[in-house]
């Protein structure tokens, strides 16, 4: 599937598109179950004329006056890799000579030229894998701080990156930059962090829970033999949940319990009917299986955030991480729970390029040696971004429900760097 | 297995003994997996000068000076039967001619005479079954507000009812009645409730989660093929969680995630191993399935009372319910998720006779017709339970990981009863 991770082949006939470009500021987030990748490809650079000439959207620059700089017209993109399949992650990085990509300006001996920005566990864990296959060095970008970086990023400078999900219908969220803060940031990775953001490297990791992604990729995968997450993610779109979820009704009958407010739709116990029918898994079709393990963590991870939100005052809670995966009825149901238990105060939104805020996070840490860390000097071109996806279709960030979402393979942008 | 439910067989010695005690006020409790039963079984009366020679431990009454009551002594007795297999129920009942126990004072037609107390949902989904069977009508009584009056009558009158459980040592807790309330109440039964407890009736149902007792036998079973609830139980209790977990090690390396206090033993995702791993069910032994199981359910029900008790600056949080079952590693991972969650601040506490809160609330609710309401009368004679239990063994209070846990199968007591 070429949504479970980049098929190396396929991408053949890209690769004269890439070498064309120039790459920059490779970028990596290895999770537990996902290797996100992030670089920078530039046709063309500006001199810092063009800034003045109005290339960035906003004029703004923190560093007027000063020439020592140059703008960069080009795209962010976008892949991933599974990490148990990182050997192919190797190979494609050595294939397109990514390596090359990374800190360049680095006064560091020859031999350690190759320095990558890269966050996550497996920064740590596969470093040596790295070195010694790539002769790359991981500079390592602490987690929290990259998830929080790349939101920030997203929601400052992405057009329509927010955007909130209920019965069916998504709204573009506008943020305005100067009510941003405090917000909530839930990654939901192969585990789930729930972050309160105060501002620009302003955060504390406040809670989180192991019932994520790979608890549904994993249990899924044990329950219904299910090849990869997205097919995990298709089959439930099909499944329904009232075949094994215990409902009120199951208990109380057709009234629910309207004394506390439970209608009889209400789950009650989350797989709590294969208790007492006399049924095995095989005698379950895998679909609905796959609905109610979607709908038990999706609502879960929705109930812990509104709890967290609760305790800060918190009323924007931003759902990342590659558990999303723009998918309608993780959405909904995130929607709901936190719509539910916050009496409709507080709100679910999402984000388009939900599964990279660390690789991004990361990516952004650059800053210091190449970009400099204005959020507002990015430019996403969208349109151009929808009419031509350059490199990033089949990378594995699109949406088997959302067609709208393929346009999200990649920014198209400018950026000032320094010289 | 007894310990699932009572198996009338076994209990046929034990009909004499029945039949010499003077059986009343059977109190039921129909849940979504499990029914509660409570009676009282007494084989002498006496009048109200025993109260007045000392019967009663505090020697406080509700009605002093007020001759028009007796005080019964006898015993309170717990059984439970699979909602799934009702039939069971109204059999035992019917054997036993239990259905006479209930309200006899009401002054209803014949044909509507025997009326028994009834909570939970099956009061009302079973309601014309238990009429059209046994002739009995079920007098429904607020699940919620029996939970409540269950755990107060508990927390007041019997000796050494609450105890913590951590690193393998179980302390019993000294209540002050003047410093119970207010206190969290988490019930979890096949769901879960949570309950902010200010008083005698005075209480609100402020939470709750679908991941629950029902969660852990329903999946357990689809996974392991367990056969019963204590199956897996026991199963879980020879298991290793790691072998299926995902842990901060396993993403970050041997050092964990140090920087924000996760160390490499921490599970990052639950069953999150499954993912990356070429194994199917079959290849992962029920054992470590059913370990990696009740720790999700356990941490996670920990983690939701932590936060809604610290909504509501509760330092308390008393878990009742069939789902705890006096299991060693239930209670451990509930109390450790609480204290970690916490800083230590917040407390998990758990009650001997856990799984009959309803049941007992049930049978309190008797109070208008026949006892008096004031906890304080009840009087648990804790070392003859222990010596003598006369009806209870084998009737499924027991704990296969506690022996002393043994003495709970009835409570013995005296009450005053209006005449």
């Amino acid at each position: 599937m070429a949504r479970d991770g980049i098929e190396v082949g396929k991408l053949e006939e890209k690769e004269l598109k890439l070498s064309e470009d120039q790459v920059s500021h490779l970028a990596l987030d290895i999770g537990g179950s996902l290797i996100k990748m992030v670089y920078f490809s530039s046709s063309s650079s500006c001199s810092s004329d063009d800034q003045k000439n109005g290339f960035l959207r906003d004029g703004t620059s923190t560093s007027s006056g000063n020439l020592d700089y140059r703008v960069l017209s080009g795209r962010l993109h976008f892949l991933k890799f599974e990490t148990s399949k990182i050997s192919e992650c190797i190979k494609f990085i050595s294939s397109k000579r990514l390596q090359h990509y990374g800190d360049q300006s680095d006064d560091a001996p020859a031999s350690d030229k190759h320095v990558v920005k890269a966050t996550g566990g497996g920064a740590f864990k596969f470093a040596d894998l790295f070195k010694e296959k790539l002769g790359i060095i991981l500079d390592k970008v602490d987690e929290m701080s990259s998830l929080v970086t790349g939101a920030n990023f997203l929601l400052k400078a992405v057009h329509n990156e927010a955007f909130t999900y209920m019965d069916g219908v998504k709204d573009y969220v506008q943020i305005d930059h100067k009510d941003l803060y405090p917000y909530l940031l839930v990654n939901v990775g192969s585990g789930v962090s729930m972050i309160k953001v105060d501002g620009d490297n302003k955060f504390e990791r406040v809670s989180g829970t192991s019932v994520g992604g790979g608890t549904f990729w994993g249990l899924g995968k044990l329950l219904t033999k299910c090849k990869s997450f997205d097919e995990l993610l298709e089959l439930s779109h099909q499944g329904n949940n009232r075949v094994i979820d215990m409902l009120v009704g199951d208990i109380y009958g057709g009234t629910g319990y309207s004394k506390i407010g439970l209608p009889s739709t209400t789950i009650a116990s989350s797989f709590g009917k294969a208790i007492s029918e006399n049924k095995e898994l095989e005698d379950y079709r895998a679909e609905d299986v796959a609905r109610s393990l979607l709908r038990m963590i999706s609502n879960n991870i929705g109930q812990i955030a509104y709890l967290n939100a609760l305790r800060f005052g918190l009323k924007r809670i931003f759902f990342g991480g590659f558990f999303i995966r723009g998918h309608e009825y993780t959405m909904d149901t995130i929607s709901v729970a936190v719509h539910f238990w916050s009496n409709g105060e507080a709100k679910a939104l999402f984000l388009r390029h939900e599964g990279f805020l660390g690789a991004l996070g990361a990516f952004m840490s650059y800053e210091k040696k190449g970009f400099t860390h204005t959020a507002h000097q990015f430019t996403e071109q969208h349109s151009s971004v929808a009419k031509s996806p350059p490199f990033c279709t089949g990378d594995g960030f699109e949406s088997s429900t959302h067609a709208d979402v393929k346009d999200n393979g990649c920014i198209e942008f400018r950026v000032q760097v320094r010289n």
